[in-house]
């Protein structure tokens, strides 16, 4: 393996560990598939659909999101919002999020 | 699964993102398998030693660490330490450690 697949190895297990607070924080306020994903990548947080759609139903079988279908610009959309138990692990997330936030900080200052 | 359960899993999710992050910077200096492990506890990031050892272990097949055996308080001892690459790799990923950790700021306060 060379150093370029090494670290790009390296960086996806970065930005895999925060996808699902991201993918949470944002669920706060209703969203489809679609206009979820348009809303993280406007907000610096790339993830491509096959990654993306599976962890939403994951987190709506894990009881974290609750789903609607409507009407919506003429077609039926799936609609997607924290449960209260979905707004209560985002808080604890971040609270953990924070703390190792944090701790690495600290760790490359002082290095 | 539980809630507790859920969680515990997301939580060692976002720990084990930045792990290699973590041990890479504090090899900056030389450091044998238990002081390392003992240098991070100290700084709050408890890795236990079944996945320390094979971590320190990979990072220098990838050619990240340089390793020599040396004689230390009367016993023999693999003293680590990043390696030029590693230098590098540690370069990288803390650069984009600040980007993945700047986006998720945003999207938390923003939410």
């Amino acid at each position: 393996m060379d150093e370029q697949t090494i670290y790009e190895k390296m960086r996806l297990e970065l930005r895999r560990g925060v996808l699902v607070l991201a993918v949470l924080s944002q669920l706060q306020q209703e969203h489809y598939g679609y206009s979820l994903r348009k809303n993280l990548a406007d907000k610096g947080v790339d993830i491509d659909e096959g990654t993306l759609y599976p962890l939403i139903r994951r987190l709506e079988k894990q009881g974290l999101l609750q789903s609607e279908w409507r009407q919506d610009d003429k077609r039926k959309k799936r609609f997607y919002q924290l449960s209260e138990a979905g707004e209560q692990m985002l808080e604890r997330l971040q609270k953990e999020w924070f703390e190792v936030s944090s701790t690495l900080s600290s760790l490359l200052k002082g290095a």
